[in-house]
């Protein structure tokens, strides 16, 4: 039974809570008060009227109910509500708000132990709890509950409706939406103002539960959490109608006050508006059921096996990989964009259907939804053409700040994939994936180092892009070879090298036929498979600086961000000459080898860069 | 008055489509057959019931009715469709469909004249639809139609409600959706099957007006077409349950048929199926009204002025510029995703109301926007924040192949906005807008020099990006300056440079510094403002690798893909150091200067740099 829920002190904490909101923005000078101000009650009501159920002792309780500031620079609010809980300083939050080296910034980062993970990109926490709430249900089988804050501007991105069909799609009653409607956005009313009917209309045609309410009355707020918890099979929408800087009559509903925060004496004036501040008072978070998920129990595994005579796809080794190495790492999810029979994920679907979800053709909410498997501690690999995985760039720059370990594997990648065209061309995908900081960018050339690069992969904590080829190739290593991040492998050098082709993937093979046919002219060159893009094997690739004096990058990607300039990047104090063969003419349907000529990054135009050079 | 139109030859029509369907993709051994013939009544009805006014021998008629197929695959229906209208030769389609150098790509791209925009990324057409449709009511004031054919699989994609919702918002009953229900995806069966209600619920919860219809029986076809052509106020989505495969038994609602061809005796079996088919056989397409738009003509503008003693950040001045120019590029029509406060796109806005269009917080369905309103011959100013700009990654890619003429302007970039912290930071924008092909890439430091790479990007054709930033910053330039796309700026010079910093934005004033310091102590440096990224003046980068023997990048931004890869890109056959100074650890909340300083692009980094290497 939930204790009596005593309405005065909650009116008591909303109003300590403002202080906060309003004290903190102003000493820092930055901060959106007017925005948690609307949301304050909601927030008090769920952590203080009962409903949440939280051990601030130990944030990574695996039963610990989870709440996700999609509306991030509601930020005051978030860390207002730890202050009213008796964990975190008040003066403390005051003093170091968006202060450099507080965890309390701007938007809400992992920094902050209470933050599951860091948002202030709207649109995208929905998504986030969508992966929590997945977790939940389908595998940690665990009765918390995930609540996301929303804003009404950002129901404008359509990742919002992505995280909405999917939950619906997986009936997630564990998870509940707070849409906060203050009816102002950044610049101005938002597209539907007040209109709370036109949000309930979208969210019910979307297949959730929704509940209309007057967000800043306790009695309204508590009830609509009861029933939202008492929904069966659908997940909850609380719609709620707010007033944007609610407590103080001139910031009330008023344009021009997002993001803006009260001079001193306009402080000094809001306060008393506020009431009786009571800097002693505390709410009581519920403690959560002490309950564990079954600790999964890492396995034997097959050894990988290819005849070395046969072709294959490298994407075809992702599949094999992902589903011989599951037993031994028994936390990873297969998330895949409606393209498994492409990308290969099937073949782990089929052998272990619970562990895969369909994401459909919604790359932003399935990286989304990644971060949250992440966050419970699962290894998500999600997959989708290597185009298509540029649709959810904000997300996977957004992940980086929230120290994730997801892995992402972008099939048919380059102008290798031939007829289909441009469209489906990954071309950009290594530049994308590069610029996230700390990421791993792994691109294997044969089947046998894409199974050893996946393991790599889900051995690493961190962000990890692999990128596979759509065509069949031929096997290049014994199935023993060992394949580390940061490494490279030699596979041709000799004492007379003229030049070093530093390729990897698809133009690995052109590399190897353009040796062969320079052999027969008695012109040695060195061959490098760059496999491990991100971070790359400085000292090799030096050493063939110094014995070859010149480097070729061969490349089936655009020239800038990719294979090329990491390369140029690592030898810019240098002084070899580096020449970089990439894509850089507008790609067409054509047969892959048509293309591969056509773009200058074939054996042809490998062979034709070294004579040139000598 | 439509004339009466007949059925039976509509009917003969679809059969023939059909046959070349079938018929180029046998031969081409790829593509999409059965996505094609769920379609071909909807398609056939279109453009042969009389409903479609368009000017064959004038794909670039202003008031041609527009035809999107958003799920692009369906390629061969499309060109199908044309040697139905008389205007391809069947023969030409069924040997050089998805041929190297055939303009009959496998996803359509405008290589063929009467593509408007190439797709085949799915869920971005109706955004370039809601452009075209945008343009004809608002802008040209045209009653041309704006179509777009749309799969079932792809209403999964959130860019789908981002579009949707603004399509309603700006009540475009100009705009007409027609989707292709044939309940198969690429692996499976969608989401909602044949539930056609399911579509209409959402739809028509977005503000559409919803026509349910059987999408193989012309009358139905026909009565949705004209209906559809009466509704006011609200565009209409024409919702068609049809078969996968269609026409044929042994595909129709097969799954394991996506993206499969018939095989030469599949074929053989499949003809027969279809009927008879009359090759001679034609459509008709109805002619547009001869209508064209009033043509602006570009008027005089005033001289740009900036008091060289004040600080003006360069958001300020792109806002400046746009208005200021507007009357020289009456083409010119801003689009913004309800930051125009922050990106002062808000200037413009002022001004020229009319020529404004507010996105709301949907980046994906604003960059496709853009594409529909560059297909009409306008040139859209898209802006938002930097680091948002990437949530449109996959619309931006797609853009370059359809040769299009857009403006991005990303404002707040790098660390330097500094207490909102990561989320808001674009550190990744260059890099990503590097890899587009062909792109031009600008980054002015001052306010006179963004002034006048705005009128520069309004001049070009093409795709170019501008990257603002939000401090105030001082005026560099006189107001007479020029500054050429693909050129630099030598701030500082002299015969005893030790060293040249290469830069740009906000870090140039830190090199600035760097070299008023170094002065003091009689160490000379050369300092250049690479306004222009990219394409980027090498002939001054080579003469300053010459002349000071070390080259220092430093930029607020990743290190990968930015400027710093940019110049040793371009200096990668030279034998010159190239020392990188960019963004390399996590960024955080702070003072912009204690964040340059963290991040080791300031005043002080560069002094230590370059003493440390002399």
């Amino acid at each position: 039974m939930r204790p009596q829920v005593d309405l005065e002190k909650l009116q008591k904490l909303a109003t300590l809570i403002r202080y906060y909101i309003l004290a903190a923005t102003t000493q820092a000078g930055s901060g959106h008060p007017t925005s948690s101000m609307s949301a304050t009650e909601l927030m008090a009501g769920l952590l203080f009227g009962g409903f949440f159920r939280y051990d601030a002792g130990n944030p990574a309780h695996p039963n610990n109910d989870r709440l996700i500031f999609s509306k991030g620079h509601a930020s005051p609010l978030f860390y207002a509500l730890w202050v009213a809980a008796g964990k975190l300083d008040g003066e403390t939050l005051i003093n170091t708000y968006r202060q450099f080296g507080s965890p309390l910034e701007g938007h809400p980062t992992v920094a902050y132990p209470y933050v599951e993970a860091a948002t202030g990109s709207l649109g995208q926490g929905l998504s986030i709890g969508v992966g929590l709430a997945l977790n939940a249900k389908y595998l940690d089988k665990l009765p918390y509950i995930t609540y996301v804050l929303l804003g009404d501007s950002e129901m404008a991105e359509g990742s919002q409706w992505e995280a909405l069909e999917i939950a619906a799609y997986y009936k997630l009653d564990n998870l509940i939406g707070i849409l906060d409607v203050n009816r102002l956005g950044q610049r101005g009313e938002t597209m539907y103002g007040h209109n709370l009917e036109a949000y309930e209309r979208r969210v019910a045609a979307f297949g959730w539960e929704t509940i209309l309410i007057d967000g800043h009355s306790f009695t309204e707020i508590l009830e609509a959490y009861k029933k939202a918890g008492q929904v069966a099979d659908k997940p909850t929408m609380i719609i709620a109608k707010t007033i944007k800087g609610k407590g103080v009559s001139f910031l009330e509903d008023k344009n021009g006050w997002h993001g803006v925060v009260l001079k001193k004496e306009e402080f000094e004036r809001a306060i008393p508006e506020l009431g009786k501040i009571d800097k002693t008072l505390r709410g009581q978070i519920a403690q959560p059921e002490d309950r564990h998920p079954e600790n999964p129990v890492p396995g034997p595994v097959d050894n990988l096996h290819y005849p070395p005579d046969k072709l294959v796809p490298t994407r075809n080794a992702y599949g094999n990989a992902l589903k011989r190495l599951y037993p031994k790492f028994p936390d990873v999810v297969s998330l895949d964009g409606e393209v498994s029979n492409s990308t290969r994920a099937e073949f782990f679907e089929a052998a272990y259907p619970d562990r895969f979800f369909e994401m459909y053709i919604a790359e932003q909410n399935m990286a989304g939804v990644g971060l949250g498997l992440a966050c419970r501690g699962k290894i998500p690999f999600i997959s989708s053409f290597a185009a298509f995985l540029t649709r959810a760039f904000d997300q996977i720059r957004m992940s980086q700040y929230s120290d994730t370990n997801i892995k992402f594997v972008g099939s048919h990648a380059g102008v290798s994939i031939g007829q289909d065209g441009p469209s489906q061309m990954g071309l950009e995908d290594l530049a994308m994936m590069r610029a996230i900081l700390n990421s791993v960018v792994l691109y294997p050339a044969d089947a046998v180092s894409a199974e050893r690069l996946v393991e790599e992969a889900a051995k690493h904590q961190g962000i990890v892009y692999l990128r596979t080829t759509r065509a069949a190739t031929p096997i290049l290593y014994a199935p023993e070879e060992e394949f580390a991040i940061g490494g490279c492998k030699v596979l041709k050098r000799s004492g007379q090298d003229v030049a070093t082709v530093v390729t990897a993937g698809i133009t690995l093979f052109e590399a190897l036929k353009a040796y062969e046919e320079l052999q027969k002219e008695g012109i040695a060159i060195r061959v490098i498979d760059l496999y491990s893009i991100k971070p790359l094997d400085e000292a090799t690739l030096l050493e063939a600086a110094r014995e070859t004096k010149v480097i070729i990058t061969v490349e089936d990607h655009y020239v800038e961000g990719g294979l090329s300039e990491a390369v140029t990047s690592a030898l810019a104090t240098t002084p070899v000459p580096v020449y970089l063969l990439a894509v850089r003419k507008k790609p067409k349907s054509g047969l892959p080898g048509e293309l591969l000529d056509y773009e200058e990054i074939s054996q042809q135009a490998i062979v034709a860069k070294v004579k040139a050079l000598i």
